[in-house]
């Protein structure tokens, strides 16, 4: 199979992890005699460095012209304190827009060789923590209008949160979509109690579930999910949310999995083209050391194999050499406990290189 | 003291522990000699039932004519179906902001009695949780423009989140005054890589943070805040917020403390009036029961006559008679755990009444 991947390079740590996931891409590649040819694409911090821009429109059309975007993370202490339109998270957020990727999804899985790393009870993770978040990527207050004037003599800033009902359906649909794969629960968070927004999705989603009637549907409210992420996360099949829900409650979730460092995610929208990233930042602080965890953004390639390319087989071989070299007892810092054997993230690629 | 004290007897289960709260209140008045006027006042589903709006103007008036107001919880199935303007939680919104309430206190703090309830892991809970969420409460999305239009032929909603300096202001100075009576240490938890509200208040806490020198100012972004929340809780002194998110994070603070059936809140403006409520909801599943837990609501009564009346001593030996009945191992439903004596709503109050 020939494939044209849009590699990102990323900021600070972000580096150092997307190299693994070229190695190993590049592994599958040979092993299973496809052709895959990668494009540097610069888009954050590394593009306002290079053309003062987090996203320049060439950079974007590269993006489009690629079958897939891998990416690392972006942002760094180096850009924060540059205005809304010039940060790097703007380049995040104009290619995701760009490349009209209105569904997120975020696993929220255990990892058994890491169970112990999660901050929650054991008879509480024993119960079992395995579920997505589909969580609508390009509406919402993210793409609202943002203004900020003078009004009585002081500032007044105003953040608009728009949604439309058939940006409601797509996401729905996967979201439904979602649960008919999986144990076909889907629950719907929102604040309907306050928003019109959310009263909206609430008249779209129930329109749209009789069209899954093996789905058990139900909704909840978004401050006792991030209630019940905590109290009874086993409850949880699958959860479709908006933007801005989405993006809190997916952190609470992969944060009580403990292994923040082993979350993949996708980007879809309505062809095979995505995006695939680590849940996790760019790390600033680490950077260069080479004691970034790899696996989140190796584990991306492999969904972006398995998703966007069909290749299924090769997706599998990538997840089943993880697994095999944490069984083996290799274990970055981010996840290190007693005796395990602690690697950097060179070598930890290379292990997992080995494997496949 | 001559106090008159408004009392909202809420919805479903929320009638059975305002009345041990007011038990409590009344067992106050006699030891210390103070004379407390009961101002019965409908909000909520109750107000719906009575006068088909959740909080008519002579009901609010009452509120503003009381020294300090008591409230349980509102809500419940029976009003679900209702529109956003004649729905129970539309009445508390508009009372919070008839009272110019702006500044919601919900503490975050182990019971040690109660720390085998926490869903997080014991060393976790044994590095401390003792925080306070500072959150504004009548600004933002709950208070801005919400709207629902046809746009090319489909609804479009939009929600709009307002703030403007003064009100950022006003609860910053609360967030900081929080902090100096504590360990001096504030984080403001925000989405400034996103809203522009959110650049307002850095810009605004930027200007008050040079008045409290002594203050370790910090800020954080709320979808890492709702992972830190269950890291590493121990972190947090003191959070000040908006609305929407200290919603969020507040749930997901007092869950993580294992008793949210233990804790009160306080609402307060620029007088000394306010509103005491738990923060757990209405619990239409077990009203008439005599199950539900009245400690949350009795604490409230507690905060109100400590903060609205400054009556320290009276709200202190409120706070030890629970100690004490805890001690003495006695639970309702919500917190029982093995070997402790299971007692009902009712029970429970007059076990606080006693110690008293
Ligand atoms: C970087 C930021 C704009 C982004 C978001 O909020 O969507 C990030 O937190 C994420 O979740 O991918
Ligand atoms: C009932 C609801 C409108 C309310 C809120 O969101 O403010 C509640 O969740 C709370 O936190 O007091």
């Amino acid at each position: 199979m020939q494939k044209k991947i849009g590699v990102i390079w990323g900021d600070c740590s972000s580096v150092e992890i997307v190299e693994q996931a070229v190695n190993v891409l590049k592994t599958i590649e040979k092993k299973y005699s496809h052709s895959f040819e990668y494009i540097d694409i610069a888009m954050g911090g590394q593009a306002i460095d290079l053309y003062g821009d987090p996203l320049p429109s060439h950079e974007l059309d590269k993006c489009l012209s690629c079958d897939s975007v891998l990416l690392g993370a972006i942002g760094g202490p180096k850009w924060e304190g540059l205005p809304g339109e010039k940060r790097p998270e703007k380049g995040l957020l104009r290619l995701r827009a760009g490349m009209g990727l209105y569904s997120n999804n975020r696993p929220a899985k255990i990892w058994p060789q890491l169970a112990d790393a999660s901050p929650l009870k054991k008879e509480i993770v024993d119960k079992g923590i395995d579920f997505i978040i589909v969580r609508e990527l390009i509406g919402g207050v993210y793409f609202g209008n943002h203004e900020t004037h003078e009004e009585n003599g002081e500032l007044k800033a105003i953040d608009s949160m728009p949604y439309s009902e058939h940006e409601i359906r797509r996401i729905g649909k996967i979201g439904f979509e979602t649960a008919m794969k999986r144990n076909k629960k889907l629950c719907m968070v929102d604040k309907a109690n306050v928003l019109d927004t959310s009263r909206l999705w609430r008249k779209v989603m129930d329109e749209l579930k009789k069209e899954y009637p093996e789905v058990e549907y139900s909704v909840m409210f978004v401050d006792n999910c991030a209630m019940q992420i905590c109290k009874n996360p086993s409850q949880f099949d699958v959860i479709v949310t908006e933007n801005m829900f989405g993006d809190i409650l997916s952190d609470e979730a992969s944060e009580i999995t403990g292994s923040i460092g082993m979350i993949p995610s996708s980007s879809l929208g309505d062809g095979t083209r995505g995006l695939y990233e680590p849940i996790h930042g760019s790390a600033p602080d680490i950077a260069g050391k080479d004691i970034v965890n790899p696996i989140a953004c190796i584990l991306s390639a492999a969904m972006m194999l398995q998703y966007s390319f069909d290749l299924k087989e090769e997706a599998k071989d990538i997840e089943k050499a993880v697994n095999a070299v944490l069984n083996q007892g290799y274990r970055t810092q981010d996840m290190m406990s007693e005796n395990m054997k602690l690697v950097g993230c060179k070598q930890m690629g290379q292990l997992i290189v080995n494997e496949i």
